[in-house]
Order: structure tokens, then sequence, then C-alpha cells
């Protein structure tokens, strides 16, 4: 594919800057002339092969190299894979971020935590609202989703309207706020879009998500016939309506809430400070008061639903939480399924938790934010888009998107399949991928973003399998003799009582290659140090059939 | 709990040797005064966080103190979590093998890969037949499970009879050979039965599983709809109903059926020796005469349905198989369901399939192995054991075994739930663990068996977190002096070219160190090495918040 210059030209310019191929890098370039504006910058979780990563970023190479033209960042909602990557990426380009007010206050919080609260700009959107931003207008729309405040978008350019869904599903009775506005995209698609750009999460699954609200009379029928005992739920941190709903159940029960687990508390305090969410006075307790309390007038609503190893549920069920442990009577709802990938982190914390003697309930007490085959149908058949640009999910889904979109008439050329780093231009006369930017994942360890890279992923993934021997040794300056070793220490290779004759064996194999090279009078280092490690991997390999990594090491004095 | 010794006693004893904690280590052993068998001998697969680790085996240590009691090993099924330890536990306890026909012929595989075939006897047992061994005598009774000639067991001692099930379902209409012999468990129920072990695998699952018979329905109507190309079908190698199934779906439409994958080719070569399985003629080609037929004439039968690197299915998808790639028309059937852990290896895939243009169906053509909560009634209803023992599947799967013991009225003293090494005893006076034996999972990596334990596995999860620091450092003998060093390398830690500040500015750390360690007179290893180690990973953490193993080398001169 030929690379993407940054030509100028007259046509919109849609970029795939981030995750198409890896999931939650979501952050998506619009260009029109001098203007650019980015939807959305998350973070992505990193894979099992990458080993002791943190998280991952968009790589924004694109956006660096035309800085002057990024007007600003628009968020369609606080998740973690929309917001996420806005403290490393503003770092590098630093440009206004609208959005509505849960969400900017979400990015906020880690503003601050990233010491960058007073060199962004922020600008609050409500629903309905435009903001015009160089060659763009970007109207806000209401939808509905796992967290509240979520924006569908519409964005205005010469080229065209494209309509943007973020994360959505169709929910006509919400728990807080107004259904998704159906009647806007409606008035929007008279109008006539060029694009629209629809969440592919669900796309697989047949039907219509249910309503938030359902889950309400399931918890009212969960707290009616579990009464002997404390009632834990593990959810999402970020859904407030799910815990409004737990609220009013508790509270109708006569049982006390406490909310447990860092970032659990810290969106449930933010949403209550903004009015996202009702608690009715003398509800909330602390969890230290937790001990004035029976058990059976106690809610704790806790993180965790994931099995995160470190989140409060998880440290419950170990016996590793400070101030609660799982006893029999307990009864657990998971009110959340596990993201692809977190099955069997789950299935380990309900054994610990059952094997405790607590009840674990983990059916029905969930609801998707994502919308399914039929909602997708409506949003087609509201906007009727020229084009269909599948987005969100893994490319099964974006394709099942597709399948959608053609049983609604849309044929090959209309349906535009792209992948990361991709520059699909649009106009009326048509649409084709024009080239390709610099894209991809960087990874975040610790303090370094950027510093680990595929090699050292390599370097641990073939530590992490079989370990590591080091071979040292001293040699005389000058002469090259062999003043101390060769020595063999090894780490994470073989336990070491079994190892010692392996070891000591081993030595042995060094030592007969050393003696031959200085036969054949060999001193060149290099030589030296790829010798002793092929002999030393071939006998391993013949002895263990493992390769561990070997380090061959010279000193010289 | 206090140890148990093997201490006399005319009591029954049930040892869980294997894995209640962890899936597949099924081995339990029954022992009556001087005699023990052995039911299933099964390996585990590794857990995330065994890194480098190919597979578990049962700790038999028991067993070995206790050799010249041990009468035989009886295996209920050919699955590798019932027979995969075999090879392994016979090298240290050899005794004879008893099982159904195809079992043995899978267990005479293993044999033959490990050189164990002339050393070990084995005996064929048919369904209905009994043999003695000691004091025990074991009838086999008819089943069904996912793979033919399962068995149940009905061990008869003196204390009384156990009925063990294996795993199993309820299948009143069999792809091959005979339904479950329900009447036989109800004859023996009427005997009088002490306790039933019984499969808990699907207790979490409502109503009935559906017959395997139901999947040839399933596999005519995707045939007869996917009529555009070649049709890949992926399932468990050990299926042989399954491919059965797909053998006759494919001969009504004319197609030729090819097997692909090393394991599958091996066990529908046996099935097919043996009689288990019934191919028309001129039906299963060669995968080198594939390019001889049309697309639309042929069916690939062919492993890695649970997304395994390595299998048939995972090279087509990812362009690295010999013979097969993957093309658009092509259908890619999945007849089975991810277990838990593999779901996100199985969504790679078909991310990877459907990306190359191929059809991907998910759903609806697997039916389980496993008895769901009314099969399990049943067998309760027909048994009516004194002891309910729930075995098979984790601890929640063996907690809703449980559950539905007590809708049938069974009370907590007659519900029996072990845990890993336990010595239940049992007689017609009660039924309670007695003590404990040394259990627990054997590593084997590469040749090694139990050489990789826990140490070596904190090592290799340390090295895969962050990867490895060595410092190497050369002191005079007597003077203690530094002759060289101390040098710095790293492996797994941070990108080379980013870490040359890093490392120079921590040799700078090493040197103050050690030039205050050598002020203060300090000449001790132990000591030099520590100090050494803390303050460069203080540094470290302090620049990177990273804890990177730290290996200090002193060589001698």
């Amino acid at each position: 594919m030929k690379k993407y210059k940054n030509a100028s030209g007259s046509r919109l310019k849609i970029i795939a800057l981030g995750g198409l191929e890896q999931i939650g890098l979501n952050i998506t370039a619009f260009e029109y002339e001098d203007s650019i504006i980015v939807v959305d910058c998350g973070i992505a979780f990193p894979e099992d092969d990458m080993l002791g990563i943190d998280l991952c970023i968009p790589d924004v190479t694109y956006l660096k190299e035309n800085i002057d033209k990024v007007k600003g960042f628009i968020i369609t909602h606080g998740h973690e894979d929309h917001i996420g990557a806005l403290p490393y990426v503003l770092k590098e380009v630093n440009a206004p971020i609208y959005s509505t007010k849960l969400t900017i206050a979400l990015i906020e919080h880690k503003l601050e935590e990233h010491g960058l609260l007073d060199s962004v700009r922020r600008k609050v959107v409500k629903h309905g609202q435009s903001i015009n931003l160089g060659q763009f207008r970007i109207e806000f729309i209401k939808t509905n989703h796992s967290i509240a405040d979520a924006s569908a978008l519409a964005i205005y350019s010469p080229a065209g309207i494209v309509v943007h869904t973020g994360d959505f599903k169709v929910d006509y009775t919400p728990v807080f706020g107004d259904a998704i506005d159906l009647q806007r995209f409606g008035e929007i698609g008279k109008k006539g879009v060029l694009a629209l750009m629809c969440d592919s999460t669900n796309a697989e699954r047949e039907g219509f998500t249910k309503s938030e609200r359902t889950i309400g009379a399931v918890f009212d029928g969960l707290f009616d016939t579990h009464r002997k005992g404390r009632i834990i739920i593990a959810t999402f941190a970020s859904n407030v309506d799910r815990v409004q709903q737990i609220i009013n159940t508790a509270y109708k029960y006569g049982r006390k809430v406490i909310v447990e687990g860092r970032s659990m508390v810290n969106i449930i305090n933010t949403a209550q400070e903004l009015g996202y969410i009702r608690i009715p006075e003398n509800t909330l307790i602390d969890i230290d008061r937790m001990k004035d309390y029976p058990d059976t007038q106690v809610v704790l609503v806790t993180t965790g639903s994931q099995g995160e190893s470190m989140a409060a549920l998880s440290r419950m069920a170990m016996n590793m939480h400070k101030k609660v442990s799982i006893k029999p009577n307990d009864t657990i709802i998971f009110s959340s399924t596990p993201i692809p990938g977190n099955e069997k982190s789950v299935s380990r914390i309900i054994n610990e938790l059952e094997s405790k003697g607590a009840d674990v309930i983990f059916q029905d007490a969930h609801v998707s934010g994502h919308a399914c085959r039929e909602e997708i149908k409506l949003v087609y058949s509201l906007v009727k888009p020229r084009y269909s640009i599948p987005v969100h999910g893994e490319y099964r889904h974006r394709h099942a998107q597709a399948h959608i979109a053609e049983e609604l008439g849309y044929d090959h050329e209309h349906i535009l399949m792209i992948h990361s780093g991709d520059v699909l231009e649009l106009s009326d006369e048509g649409a084709h991928v024009a080239g390709h930017v610099h894209t991809g994942a960087v990874f975040v360890d610790g303090l370094g973003v950027g510093d680990v890279g595929n090699v050292v992923l390599r370097d641990r993934q073939h530590l992490a399998e079989d370990g590591i021997v080091i071979i040292v040794l001293t040699l005389e300056k000058g002469t090259g003799q062999v003043l101390a070793g060769p020595d063999i220490i090894s780490r994470g290779f073989v336990y070491v009582r079994e190892s010692d004759a392996l070891l000591e064996d081993s030595t042995e194999v060094l030592e007969e290659s050393l003696d031959s090279l200085i036969e054949r009078g060999i001193s060149d280092w290099g030589r030296i140090k790829n010798t002793l490690k092929d002999d030393l991997s071939d006998y391993l390999w013949k002895k263990t059939k493992r390769r561990p990594m070997i380090l061959p090491i010279i000193m010289e004095v």
C-alpha cells in the first residue's frame, strides 16, 4: 500500500489511527483541508503475549506531524477504551477536549493524575449542541450506553455528513435521563448522510439488547429471596445506572450500601456531585461502619467483576481484603458478563467464593451496553447513509455488521471495511482507501512509554518459557588466558537441587569448548561467546528438551 | 489436618489423589485392607501462571509408598484428562490397566510413545463384565460421552458398593452403539449403594444435554445451504461419533472427506481399525489428493477447534499450513465450544478466517458430552446412594451438584465435598475425612518431570514481568580490589537504544555503592551482592517503576 503523504485536497479523509486490530485503541481522525478533529482516544489492555506491559496506547505520529491542523479531541463517552490514552497523547499533541459533562469530569480525574489539569483546555457540550472546529461542525446526539452521558456524533464537513454512533444501545426506558434521540438520527438522515460509522460490538447477536431498567426487577427478586446475610454485588465501576438500581433496591429492602474499590468510589462520587445518581439520605455508608449493621442490612457494591486479581472482590475471595472477608450466608451477585479472555479468572473467583460457603449468582443480573442486530438495523434505517463503515469490535463483529448492511441492500462498494492506518477518502464522487499512515500500539510499562518494543517482549517471552543460563568468564587482557570461570548461573531454568549435576556437566561442556577454541588460537570475543552459547544450548536441549536464554559474559582484567 | 498414616482397618477409603482443585488430574484411589485400585489417571493443562510448563501430572507419592497394594488402574474412558498421565505414573507405579477396547487402544498409543508397551499389562473389559482385583470387584457399565466406549464403574467392596459415573451423559439415541445402561444403574441401586461419585461438569446447566445425533441434522442443514466451496469442520480429535456424522453428511452431499491434524488422524485410524466408525468406500481421501477435486466436493475435518496455536486450523488461518490455505467461499464450522480459558484464542482465529473471506459458523453445531441437571437427578434416582460425592469439574460445578443432592433430600452429612489429598473413610457406620495424603500437580517441562517447582516458576514470572539486569564484577583474590566492572547487561528490561543513558547512570550508582562498601572495609561477597542489588533496584524503581530481576555476579581472579 502506498505511503500516505499529507497531500492537500478537498476530500474528507477518515483516518483509522488506532485499534481496528487491537480492541480498545479507539481513535479516529477526520481531516478536511487544514482541519483535523480526533474522535476518542482509548487504551487497550495488553494481550497475553505482551508480558509485563501495563497498557497500550495508540501511536499518534500522524497527529504529531500535523499538529497545527489538530483542532480538538471529541470524546463520545467516558470508558477507558475511549478516554484512557488522552493523558499520554495530550503530552504530545495538546488540543482542547470536547465532551459531555460526566465524560469531561472523568477525563479531569486523569488529567489531574498526570499533572495536566492546567495545560489542557476542555469544554462541556450538551446533547443537541454543536461545536465548530475549523472546517468541521460536530453535533452531539444523545444515546444510551452502559455509562451515562454517551453521545453519537454528527460530523458536518464540506464533503458531507458522517454519523458516528460511538458505543451505544437503544434503551427506550433508561434508568437516568432520556432515551436515545432517534428523532434526530432520522432528521439528519433526511438531510442525506455520507457515511455511518456504527458500533459493531454486538452485531453477531440477534434481536434487541434489553433495557438497563430490567435489571432493577432482577435485583428486586434477588434481594427478596436472599435475606439471610450480606449481599455483595460486583459490577463495572463506571455503570452508574446499575449502581443507582442497586441503591434503589437496597433502600426498598432496608439495607445500607457500601461502595468498595477505588475506581468505583471515584466514579460514584463524581456522578453524585454532578447529579447523575440520586442517593437517599443515610443509605450510603462508609466501609468502616459496616460492622455497626447486621449482615442482613448491608449491601456491598464492588469492583472486580472481571476477576481482576487486584480488584476488591478478588481480594475478598482470597482473604486478602483488609476489611471484608467472605463468609457463609454471603450472597455474591455478578452483575456483569466476563469480557472475552477473563472467563477463567472469573471462574477461579467463583470457586473461591463458593468454597468459603457463599452463594454465587452469576446469571441474569446483567444487560449489555451495546446494540444488537435489530438496533443496528434501526439506526441504518433512520440514517440511511450512502456508505457503511463498521467500527468498534473485533474483525468478526465488524464483519457481522457488514453482513447486516448487505441484508439492508448495501453492495460491496458501499460497505467499507477499514484497517488500522487506512486513510479513507470520501467525497460525492466515491470512497476509497487512498493511503496509509503509521499507526500501531505503543506499550506502556511502568513509567516507560514506548521503551519496550518487540525485541524486549521477545526476550521476556523467551525468559518466561525456559528461564536464563548465564556463562561468565574472566580473560586476561592481551593474552586472552582464562583467569576465572567459566561459571554458570541460572534462573527460572530448573530446580537447583535437581540441576547440580546438570550444571556441573554443563561446565565441563563449556571447558571443552574453551579448550578447543584456545587450541585453534581463536581469541575473538564474538566467536568465543557464540561458540560457548551454541555448545551449551545444544547440550541442554539434548538433556532437557528446553531452550533457556543463554547469555555469555566475558570480563577482561 | 492430621497426617494420614496408612493405618490398617476394615473400612473403605476413597483417596482423592488428583485434581479436585486442578481440573484434569482425575485420579482416585480406592483402598480396602491390602488392596488399592486406581480409577483414571489424567493430565491437566498448565494454568496461565505456570510459565513454560507443558503439562501437569498427579503426584502419586502415596501409591509409590503402597506399591505392593496397588492391584491395577481402571480407566473410565480415553480422554487425556483420564489417561494422559498413565505413561508417567506407570514408570513409578507399574500395575495392570483395565478398560474398554477403544480406551485400551488409545492408551497403547501412549505406551508405545513412551516405550512402555512391553512392560505394562493391560486387559480389555466389556460393558457388563466385572474384574476381581484383591478385595474389589469392578463392573463396567455402558454410558454415553463425547468419546466412544465410556464406562461407569460399580466398585464392589466388603464395605459396600460405590458407583462412579466417569464422565457421562444420557443419550437415548447415540450415533454408535447402545444408550447408557440405565437398567443396570437401577438394578445396582436396588442392591443398595453406599456412595455415588457423579460427574458435575454440567451441574450448573438446566435440563438435559441433547443427543449427539441431533448434530447430524444440523450438519445436513449447513451442507445444504453452503454449497459454494469447501467445508472445513473443526472439532475435538477424539469425538469419533461427530466425525461419523460428518462423514455421513459428506457422503450424502457427494463430498470427499479429508481428516487433518495428527491426533485426529491417529484416533480415526484406530476407531476405523476397531470398527467404531464406518466409512463408505472412496469417501475418505488423503490431503494430497484434495487438489484433484473441486472445492464443492470436499470436506476437511480438522483439529484446532480450541484455537490451539499449533493445531491444523490455526496454521490454516495464519497461512502457515503446508497444504491448506483459507480462501473466500470456504465455510468453516466450529463443531465445539471453547473450553474456559480458550475463548480469546478461538476469537482470534475467527477474526483471521473471516478477514480471509471465509464464512465462519460458530453456533448450534455442538452438543456437550456431560450430563445436565435433570440427567444427574435421573442417576441419583436410579442409584439412590447413601452418600453423594460430587466429582469432576471445578469447585463451583461440584457445589452445584451438592445443591442438586440437597434438592433430592440429602442432608449435609450425606453430601461429601472432598478436596485433593483427602482420605474419605466409608463404612456402614458413617463417613468422614480421616486424614490427608501428599498430593498435588507435578510439572512436566520438556523431558523434565518435577524438576520445575515453585521457585523456578516464580523466577520465570519475575523474568517475564520486567526482564533481568545482570551486574558483573571481577575482584582480586586476597585484596578484594575491583579489577573489572561493575558492568551491566540487561535482557527483557528496556529497549536498548532508550536504555543507554539509564544503564550508564545505573553503572554510576553501582560504582558509588562499591566505593562506599570499600571505604567501610566491607569485603563479604554476600553483603556486596545484596547492597549492589538493593541500590540498583531502588534506582531503577525510581526511574522506571519497574522491578527487573537483578543478579549480581562476582568473579575472583
